[in-house]
């Protein structure tokens, strides 16, 4: 497809161009164009019918607009923020580097350019950030007809029409109606008799953030929620396709700090060097000081360690096992949080579940070890001692229900003293279990040295 | 709240706790409705005003659809199932037991039977299994006045009139035009005239998976997506409020499988302790036994870890690291892959990224490393030889390359050979790059040694 439209490019068969752009769904358009050569990007958007050249424009990468924006006229640049729902022009702003920014609002109309730098002031993440403007309002006492002829008149400006929202006097939001109700109405109805008020109206403010403005679109299976100030007046809507990307971005997050990460919003292949290394660095630096302590312990017992055949070689399936438990039900526990199936409250179910969960992995993965271990011994003829299984498959047992215990605790704790949950998964868990294991595992085994269970 | 109806309840105040009902939002109901005791449960259920009994119904954990099916009359049943859409029937259908389906069924018309039996038959997680029948279609040939007409009459019953489907003579699919357009038209105008068709349609199949259902409606910002058969005839639709489901679905599956844990649909505080046990075990065994494997490397190594003095205690860290390592480039990989930003043609650039990152951090790492434990030495007098820090910071920079080209490469792999690259994750490469870190570790010490550098 690109090969084509390059070659006819090549060829100036522009009308036949256009003729294939008509016909093309504006994603598709945008999907094509990002694999195109930066000269025919330009060349390529400029045959675009003028009523989906926007709505094109905000599907482009940031780097494919700047390179548009470069290289239109003055006059098609206004055209262009003109037609551009706000959301979209503020997520543009966002991304470009500031000639070009400047640029845009020195040819955007003084009402744009006063609303563009309110809704760029708004903090990153919150609702008044993802919120658009072009929403379909009247007042409360329309009747059906009015508000369906107001809707005909302004429906592709609009970004939904498919949710109204009903304001009084004073623009407060006093109700939402879904265009569903008004079309089955009697055209005489009041909008404020059919409209949804009081405990079924659904907003969020300004300031929420866009985590908790998603969770209320998915539990209400809303199509858009309406944004109100905090003099509850209608400022704004979002619109499920933002909501959409809002989830998708916060699961991006989710799994980067549960890797211990430092969150970024650009896309892998996108991110230079530098930034991929910046954003682990800190967290590698922090984890690999903190095994000091791992460290110590095990130098501390290094002279027993080297006296009993076997004990060293269990030190990393010891600290593997007790990580990977400790992973899944962090993991398991995080995302509950995520979900909202899972609270604080619920502290103590969790606890005696994952004990009891605990002692069934410790007996199997214990029992299984000690085979394991007994026959390798017959097979290599080792003269490891057998009480020396015994304090291994013990100290097994206990590190799986210290990592279960410490796995479900450290995200509830987090929750608890409002830190992101998801700090608490696999590579901080290890460190503190790895720690733990090997202080249960060592005094174990002076427990049976002392005893005279094992010889020396 | 909960309290408050109880008393009213309790008290018989039925026609108050009517009135409440009708003002209240159906999401906020059921919510409300799950934290109620199983009779009272009951008797709020028969109180919700008859048009809005199938919606809360459907927003019901299954264990608390069973209870209210087993209570009520045939009559009842037979209302409800009439007036619920298809698809939250068959979630229904899905998780309750047999002899509740075995009831629904009877207590359903013939026609409904045999299409909730075809629904059932749909394979897990295809668009058939989520897909509801109650969209709105005409023929392309009507005309804008006749599609609303339609709309208007049968809009209460549909899960959504906002999007319309065109269908010709056979039934098939053959355009989609937006309640927007249709409100927008003259009333004269043809249908065929306005609707998407050609390039600009877009459909799934009944077989397709719902992962790929989810990204084209990502992709294209949709509300809701056709499902045609083999023979393109239009059976079904599927809305952005599934979908949203479907994507969450996806990433707890993600996550789950991330951290080796076998995927389940079920809330965590709903799983029972042996489910839970069952889910983890398998992966924790596999995991445990391939740790053999670093163990009997480091047995083989014991006698000279047990003569020089440091070498024992930098294991836990070096390992620590290479799997934190691993961790951070797989998830990065894993989720660029989930979301389509990498794919397999990439991956040499991804690798020549990573390998850059791997130098940088290691090297970083190395030096910090070098310092602390220079620190540590001076701190407790210890006599650990200088040339023994050199081999283990040596050994962290290779441990940090190795854990990052195997971090990025498992996962790519992974989508090749057509496996889940989640798999690749934490746990499972944690165990692979460990016993390499100790290899080469090992390897380095013993190059140190045989050259003189560190004295037994």
């Amino acid at each position: 497809m690109v090969e084509i439209i390059g070659k006819m490019l090549a060829g100036n068969k522009f009308s036949a161009i256009k003729e294939m752009l008509s016909e093309m769904n504006i994603v598709d358009i945008a999907t094509m164009m990002e694999e195109m050569e930066p000269e025919d990007q330009v060349r390529l958007f400029r045959l675009l019918p003028k009523q989906s050249s926007a709505d094109v424009f905000s599907y482009l990468d940031s780097d494919i607009q700047s390179v548009i924006v470069d290289a239109i006229t003055n006059t098609e640049l206004k055209f262009l923020m003109e037609d551009m729902f706000l959301d979209d022009t503020v997520d543009f702003l966002e991304e470009v580097p500031a000639n070009v920014v400047t640029r845009v609002l020195a040819h955007t109309n003084p009402e744009t350019r006063k609303l563009i730098n309110k809704f760029l002031q708004y903090p990153e993440n919150s609702a008044g950030s993802i919120m658009t403007i072009e929403m379909v309002s009247f007042p409360e006492n329309y009747t059906v007809h009015q508000a369906i002829d107001e809707i005909r008149k302004t429906a592709l400006d609009k970004e939904t029409i498919y949710t109204c929202y009903c304001t009084d006097s004073k623009r407060k939001l006093v109700g939402t109606v879904p265009l569903r109700r008004l079309i089955v109405a009697p055209e005489g109805t009041l909008i404020k008799d059919i409209m949804y008020d009081d405990e079924q109206l659904i907003s969020v403010n300004t300031l929420d953030d866009q985590e908790n403005v998603a969770a209320i679109v998915k539990k209400y299976d809303l199509l858009s929620v309406p944004v109100v100030d905090k003099e509850d007046r209608l400022v704004g809507i979002i619109t499920i396709d933002d909501i959409v990307d809002v989830i998708e971005e916060e699961n991006t997050e989710d799994f980067e700090k549960m890797a211990l990460l430092h969150p970024s919003e650009d896309q892998y292949l996108k991110t230079n060097v530098f930034t991929l290394y910046k954003n682990r660095i800190v967290w590698l630096l922090i984890l690999m000081v903190s095994a000091t302590f791992t460290g110590q312990i095990i130098e501390g017992f290094e002279n027993k360690l080297a006296l009993i055949a076997g004990l060293t070689g269990a030190i990393p399936m010891l600290m593997d096992t007790g990580g990977n438990c400790g992973s899944q039900v962090s993991t398991l526990i995080i995302r509950g949080i995520a979900l909202g199936d899972v609270k604080i409250t619920d502290y103590f179910k969790v606890l005696w579940k994952e004990i009891r969960v605990a002692l069934l992995c410790g007996i199997t993965l214990a029992i299984v070890n000690f085979v394991r271990m007994w026959i390798i011994r017959s097979v290599t003829h080792s003269d490891v001692q057998l009480n020396t299984f015994i304090v291994i498959c013990l100290a097994m047992i206990c590190a799986v229900i210290v990592a279960k215990t410490i796995g479900c605790t450290l995200p509830i704790l987090a929750k608890m003293i409002h830190l992101d949950p998801a700090l608490m998964a696999g590579p901080m868990l290890t460190t503190i279990v790895d720690a733990i294991t090997l202080l249960i595992y060592f005094s174990l085994a002076n427990v049976f040295i002392n005893a005279g269970l094992i010889a020396g």
